[in-house]
């Protein structure tokens, strides 16, 4: 998608063959751009969430093993560097889809030709997701167009959560993807962007990226959600997922079931948007879902622009009240309305998921 | 209660017939009193919160007619000032009750006893409002202590949203008055703060005078709490309010509705704490309540310390983003467990406050 004019994806490899990411870490306050030199430079920009969102993280990670190939291309190195980059982040499982994808294309091949393949892969795995946002897109797209029928001419209000645009993915995004097709085409939408808290993807990357591309929004606390639902000022809610078990159980950014809970009350229909990679086949249930416990200062230190442009981070709570910070919550397939994939939109159950994706 | 060994209340009249309040708009950062010499004095006080919290807007707004009758005692003024404070926060009903008894008690008196007697009611309401808190805190206490018995010494863990412990009423506090008495006689509590966005009440004003009296805490996003009543480290909910209406619906702070659906999902008991003065007689249900609309700027920006020390406010939002703010949401009756008032515990309902309160 575009930025100040320019066509960007969130990763790309450079000519040098490192690859250069935006530093969504810099973001909303300036936009620049990172270059990660080696696998463990990814893994950094996993762990401070210079890169964010899980198929981007997953896009990342699979640099990374490229880039730990460049430098060795041992059967050891392989293994070491898809440890090493698993461990980044815990709850996201394109993470685990994408390693996987890199190791069993590399590890039978000759050492040569390691670093070659593996460059390869991971290009392939960024273009691949653009494809399946686009399709995410266009089959959330028809929902959208249902729903703005409804509303003789009003705009469709939209409510989502966290940040599941093009900056969570390489283009176009999950949640957000069936909205930029939406407003291309001239229907009037308008998103509440829940800011997001802890770390603010809301109302620092979705409000970033819907103004860059135009589409009208507003920012609200986490907990203006509900209200608004009550009020019937919400059409309807999409938000991405970070894993998504065999029954349909959600796991997605602190908060979301919260929403869900409130769509279901006011009879909001509730979307999900994911692309295949991240089912976890594996997991029976949300309960077995590890959840990250991230760093108390996200919830205790609060970072923006001065009056001079300059960015500080300040002390926002009382001094010495500690502080918990989980990363994610599990919303119950019950609470879902219906997955919207690149396949098209099904139920949220294992029949659901079976019916696009039969094993 | 204490702060630094010292006992305060939140408000309290001055030798020279003007008034002290604790200015919340400075903590957690900085403790401070600002001193109300006029009516203006307290409406602005109401307005930018430096005093804020149901009961002490009430308490506040009582001394802000009195020190009206100060300056001129006539039916004009005392009407003049009346309106100005019904005026500045339209959510809570205790600020219409306060200035409902100021004028009832004063509007058939002569002008040369105007300002002794309005001076004596407004402390008669903050006396009473001390008692009140103190009979919340006892009828809760035994709910506590009976949730305390089933958890064989373990902490009780106890979710708040907002700040309704003593910095929001004048002494004591509604919701957190029982949890003060429950650690007072030594009940193994702690309590999960939400850190209740925008204006973060959760985070400095819960957290620093939870931290002031010594009771295990912590802050929590407003995020988190549903996923921690999931993994069943809730044991109980007890919130306050800002009005509750003749069937048992709940206004209060913006956010307060998604606990409670939560709550309700996961069976966890879910308490409003509120002296009779902010049950509405007047209204059916909870839809009739106007709900403020702050600020935008309460979302877009965050005020907290610097690592020097000094106190800075920044922008925290993408540029150019718009963001809305309504203050309050309104809890259905049908997701509250019981009400606990000065008189004891009831059910949300006509019926069960009519038990209570007969009329």
């Amino acid at each position: 998608m575009k930025i100040g004019g320019t066509h960007y994806r969130t990763i790309w490899p450079r000519a040098d063959e490192t690859v250069d990411v935006i530093d969504q870490a810099r973001l909303p306050h300036e936009f620049a751009t990172a270059v990660l030199r080696s696998a463990e430079d990814c893994a950094e920009a996993i762990k401070k969430m210079i890169v964010r969102g899980a198929p981007l993280i997953g896009a990342t990670a699979a640099y990374g093993v490229a880039l730990a190939m460049r430098r060795e291309p041992s059967g050891k190195a392989l293994i070491s560097a898809l440890d090493m980059l698993r461990a980044t982040r815990p709850t996201a499982v394109n993470l685990r889809w994408a390693l996987k994808r890199m190791h069993d294309a590399l590890h039978n091949r000759g050492h040569g030709e390691r670093f070659a393949m593996a460059w390869r892969e991971a290009a392939a795995i960024c273009d691949e997701d653009v494809a399946v946002c686009r399709a995410i897109g266009a089959h959330g797209l028809k929902l959208l167009r249902a729903a703005a029928a409804k509303k003789n001419g009003a705009p469709l209000d939209i409510l989502t959560h966290c940040n599941a645009g093009w900056l969570a993915c390489v283009d176009w995004g999950t949640a957000l993807a069936p909205i930029y097709m939406a407003h291309d085409e001239g229907i009037a939408v308008h998103v509440w962007v829940d800011e997001t808290r802890p770390r603010n993807q809301g109302a620092s990357l979705t409000a970033y990226e819907l103004g860059a591309h135009g589409v009208p929004h507003t920012i609200i606390a986490d907990n203006a959600g509900g209200h608004y639902m009550q009020a019937g000022r919400v059409d309807l809610c999409v938000v991405g997922t970070d894993r998504v078990t065999r029954n349909g159980d959600v796991a997605n950014k602190i908060g979301t079931y919260l929403k869900a809970l409130a769509a279901k009350d006011n009879g909001v229909p509730f979307y999900v948007a994911l692309p295949s990679s991240t089912i976890d086949w594996t997991l029976a249930s949300g309960v077995d879902i590890p959840i990250e416990e991230r760093s108390a200062d996200e919830v205790l230190k609060m970072t923006g622009r001065l009056p001079g442009g300059a960015i500080a981070t300040v002390e926002i709570a009382a001094p010495g009240s500690p502080a918990a910070n989980p990363g994610f919550d599990v919303t119950p397939a019950r609470l879902v309305t219906g997955f919207v994939t690149e396949r098209g939109v099904c139920v949220p159950s294992e029949e659901g998921l079976h019916s696009l994706f039969p094993q």
